[in-house]
């Protein structure tokens, strides 16, 4: 199934004439204050946002799981998926694969469906935290980490194996999130593991193409719930720089402790020139990944100001593989992700409007008063024209959320997928 | 010191023309949506926030404090302060004060000059976790909670006297926040000190005119680091419940462990008709006590949210009292004052904006998405046209941070008073 | 499968002289002291806690499972598992049983199965988080909270279904822990879900025989990720209040935010006469489910010494209802819950000693650096000779774990059910 | 004031034949176990702990201070007062000096007069968290890391000052917190205060004696309530790193967000042979300086078991510099910081205790149980009469809180130094 993009056209042209009345109001006023419209409007479109395969269907707790219908289950599914939201959004253009539940079997057909939905395959999951049929070894207490070499080379080269999947189609970087650690004191040697999991990471490191990258993910807890080997930020950077140049850390906005200052984390690892990759997704209280935007908006402002920092101070940092790595519950799977885009959409456009002159100069005064007033007028603005300017320029919707509704398209895919249920998680 | 209005228009000027077609399209896309805007400006003008008398000089914490310039040393300047602050945002129309550091000498000429500048005297604040010179007893283990009952009735009977000065000021009602707790496991027997407090805030409670309201203050930690014996809302409305009628829960937001839900809080106390004061401030890991919206503005948001709804909906519940209760350590407090009472303004205005009946139908359709939508509609808007149109009507200044510079408020200050330095915290 | 008592003999006889003289040396150091080691060891004696039948097996995180062996699939062999941690420990003379997954065919031989295990059947839990397989309404936005009707109806009736069964196997009590709740803001009226949860439980609570309680439990969050209905003690509180006399507030350890003072709540709650079970875990981050005083055993500990307190001062108080609530996510279940019962017993026994009029009197003199010498001295004795003995009155194994081994009792459970996999979580 | 030995011994005498008689106990236990007491006891006796002179005097809140008596003034009188601990504890070998709190007038005198006490000066401790009078650039906006390069060479020319004054006293190390940092977002930029912070802390480096080690401090929050520069344990080795071999990370226990592993932290930086100092403390909420194992006795345990693991396994990295950093807000200050030095010494002891063999091999073996066990052996003994036995070696008191009582060294500094108050914090 693929959108008509006429028939996007259809419905943005009732919103049309409201929306330019909206857009040249806000475009007079931003210009007004110096920014330049157009410029904002081709890094808006510029932004795309990977979309993970596992995350098209229900997800759920341990506590069980409520599934959805029409959820996709086969790749040629979740790729079509993606393909939808990216015809409504346009900032959609990637998908990321988690091996071993979207292994293609004709390399060849699966390139060229992505090539006619306009996405490509970013970073390539692998797997390491759950047991396969099949596999001669239990990752029960851990894969990279394990005390057993047999254990290790088995999670090493299905990492390997990633690798050549990824590369057949196009991927450059592996992301490897280890769920290794443990749930009780004493029950594993921190240094041990430590060591374990850095030489692994660096066989997978050396195994890689040349021109791929290593990101390397870092959680506190959950799946263990005593410690995780990869339990912060400063693990996984000493554990890039102990891989190499091409190794970096990735931030998961879930990923973190209480309280923590998740903004500052990104600046000093863009400083240090090793920000790899971003997850995003929003939470409460843990991993809890709901629709980005929907808890903390201000937070997820204050972290684009300083991905916006970065990208244009610090060269020597390379571009960030951006993902949504959220698990859909209640909503309709489709829905949320589209939430999801358009709230990262948000963050993006208010931290451009900062203006960065004024907030140095308020900064070099001590003008605290001053530079929450700044930053406050960039995020009390509302941008939405500004988005929807740069999705009618894409060819999107204005309104993505309405478009799919008003487009049929969960009862389209009902229709064709029945109340089939995702794999994966 | 006080402000001349023509002051106030000549500066409002050179925004107007700016402002007026800013309204006029906000206004426009409000009433499109159904909302009357002449009423949610009304809303606006009335909504009034007490300043407290101690929030006008430099904060500090432990670990010192750097002293601000200008600050007001008696209660005469603090009133002043108070009334510069109201002259230019017109949503500061009362002050709270703060026993023993406020105790008027000329209850008369107080009251004219509160008058004056147009302020009333809300609850009134007791002072049992500092010892006072001259004070027989110490509250160094407990007030209202201590095993010796000397040191209850001295504490009772401070409370009395707070009262009393609040009758001739025309306060009508008096906030408790205790200290009151233990620093060490086993250090107090909990059920003795809960029962002590019961029984303090019953004798409290029933010397108070039959006319006022006692509000008792939850808190879960600092200055006591193990317990406190009024931890959290469940306990201050078992307090209340026990007082009688005119008792009621007060909220501070930073008084809560992480990631707790505030605005369920709220909403299950104006429920049950026991919400009687508010205390706004912000903080991202303890009580932080910084400028109210500047570190969750989203949160606040959905506190508003569930206030509307209370009170629109619960009229068991009393208008509550509301308070800005933040520490200015490093911001100019007037300038911080004012930055706060914006953002407040702020979120009560998007949350005015929230469409309940549509809400109410997406919620009985169990439609997750729209309700999200629907939210984030309100808060995604900048309504900070509609709030300039209530300060103009009220008579105050467009932006008042702005007019709070050009009008060289900081300097007179200081050159009135010089380096002196708030009494208080 | 049933222990025989002489092999249990056999075991203890190589380590009871060993075990007499450290018992021997301890007794006549506690004398010393003041206390009296009969009444110590009657009171271990007496310390019965419920086994949760869904606990038997292993259980997982969202992210997987990873199974154990031997596990049991019926409820016969979920009662012969905990007939064999009884035989053991002693301690565990009771089971919990969780409806729909243990509903029993044959209520005459599911009791006499029990009765010959000693076992009787403690609070029987209801289950509206899941959806069963041809339930007409589903769960997936609430149950007892729903705005529906029918779905609470629904949910009722299965309460009462519960209630029922519970009744002819001869329980007392019924524990209804609710997920109900919101993973995003606005996604339900708060008021209307806490109005229809107390509704709903009303109904429940009239249902119930005569002698029956009903247990409410707490928790701030998971599976919902937003808010939870019953969000903390204060809530539950709130509700039992509602229902009547014989409704009470039900503590798991893992249902609160970060540093939460649990044994505060405790005694608020037997000091109010509502405390009616307890669910016992341990836990670092989240409701982690770990293994009782694996993670906190000083908390542990302080809980007990008001537990301890609330049972000797508080009548008002029925005897709670202990309950083991964890998941073993890495270890053999069975040694799970035999370190549990262990911990709770080394907290409970380290808790009698506590010196409640030494403690007092400092507490009187504010001599807090004695008050944590008396509360330390008790938790730094080692009381495992005192349990020891306990266990071998009764007629327990000195060392269960070790026991537990040396009997291979695994690998005749494995023998016996093959790989089988548990029900239920 | 000193104490004479004798005093000690004589207070010794009446517990002595009852502390036989336990440790004949204990140590024929131990030894069964394969544990060689002598080295035990050796080991015990050998570490030492330094106090802060800042630690002698009540401490308190922003809300407050309740002033204790005889509190020294003088930098002759904490030392006196650090000599009385040490004579009672052996474990109090060293004093940590304050600048500019504690400046010696007559180096040599104050040299010999730690001597007398058999005192060294370990770690000195700068302050740019403060004002000084008479300074000419204020920290109000941030000391090393401030954008204003006179305020940093002032800030680098006090720590060359400190380091000077500490040279002269024999101290061979520097420890450096800063409270830098911002309360709002917007206030300054990260990475500019990060390179300045970097820059600045190299200079300070470079100027230390060659023999000299920089222990750089980490914490999330307070004094700052939005970021603080060196926010956490990734931070603060990035920083060690960019200053060279002498440079290292010291942990302070407060200092971490809610539900931090620190135990994996401190084996991580030993693994990498940065772990420069530590300081003790406990706390519930936050930085809430507590004694030491009153709150999580089991957590510090798990921490000394790293300590221990890394002192006996990473030679690469250098004896940590241990320190007491609490703060005695309402015990008196030397019984608060001998119960400190007790729970050091308790969970170094138990930590010695664990088998490192078997828990390795139960680790190889994924036997968690078993290495649950293992630990917690260690944990449940009761080791006092180990510790009693090593002060009895060293010269100190069997019970140091009893022996400080029944000398009545309290009333003796009363009588002595009078209501004064002690300068600092």
């Amino acid at each position: 199934m693929k959108l008509d993009h006429n028939h996007i056209e259809t419905i943005n042209k009732k919103e049309l004439s409201q929306h330019q009345a909206d857009f040249d109001f806000l475009a007079n006023r931003l210009e007004q204050k110096g920014n330049h419209i157009n410029g904002l409007i081709e890094k808006l479109c510029a932004f795309q946002v990977a979309i993970p395969s596992w995350a098209l269907g229900a997800g759920g707790t341990r506590f069980g799981r409520f599934s959805t219908k029409g959820e996709p289950s086969t790749l040629e599914q979740k790729i079509e998926d993606v393909g939808l939201i990216h015809s409504l959004t346009k900032t959609a253009g990637a998908i990321s694969l988690h091996i071993p539940w979207d292994v293609p079997k004709d390399y060849k057909a699966i390139k060229e469906l992505a090539d006619s939905h306009d996405l490509i395959f970013d970073a390539v999951n692998s797997n390491t935290f759950q047991d396969q049929k099949n596999s001669p070894f239990s990752y029960k207490f851990g894969s990279l980490c394990n005390t057993d070499q047999k254990v290790r080379e088995q999670a090493i080269q299905h990492n390997m194996d990633v690798i050549a999947i990824g590369d057949k189609l196009g991927s450059k970087s592996l992301t490897v999130w280890l769920a290794d650690g443990a749930s009780f004191p004493g029950q594993h040697n921190f240094q041990a593991a430590l060591t374990n999991t850095q030489y692994s990471l660096q066989s997978i490191y050396k195994s890689m193409p040349q021109d791929w990258k290593l990101f390397i993910e870092y959680k506190p807890y959950e799946p263990n719930f005593y410690s995780t080997v990869i339990q912060d930020w400063g693990t996984s950077l000493m554990l890039a720089n102990e891989c190499g140049e091409r190794a970096y850390t990735l931030v998961d906005l879930g990923h973190h402790l209480p309280n923590t200052n998740i903004e500052q984390i990104v600046s000093t690892l863009m400083l240090k020139g090793k920000l790899g990759g971003f997850h995003f997704n929003d939470s409460k209280y843990g991993d809890d990944d709901l629709t980005v935007g929907s808890i903390k908006p201000y937070s997820l402002f204050l972290i684009f100001n300083e991905l916006v920092y970065g990208m244009e101070n610090n060269p020597q940092n390379p571009y960030p593989a951006w993902m949504i790595d959220a698990s859909h519950n209640i909503k309709d799977p489709l829905e949320d992700i589209i939430q999801s885009l358009e709230a990262i959409q948000e963050a993006y456009a208010k931290a451009l409007l900062i203006d960065q002159n004024k907030l140095r100069e308020a900064q070099l005064n001590y003008d605290v008063t001053l530079c929450q007033e700044i930053i406050q007028d960039a995020f009390r603005t509302d941008v939405r024209p500004l988005i929807a300017a740069a999705k009618i320029r894409s060819g999107g919707a204005i309104n993505p959320i309405k478009a799919y509704r008003e487009l049929g398209l969960r009862s389209k895919l009902i229709a064709k997928r029945g109340n089939s249920v995702a794999s994966g998680l």
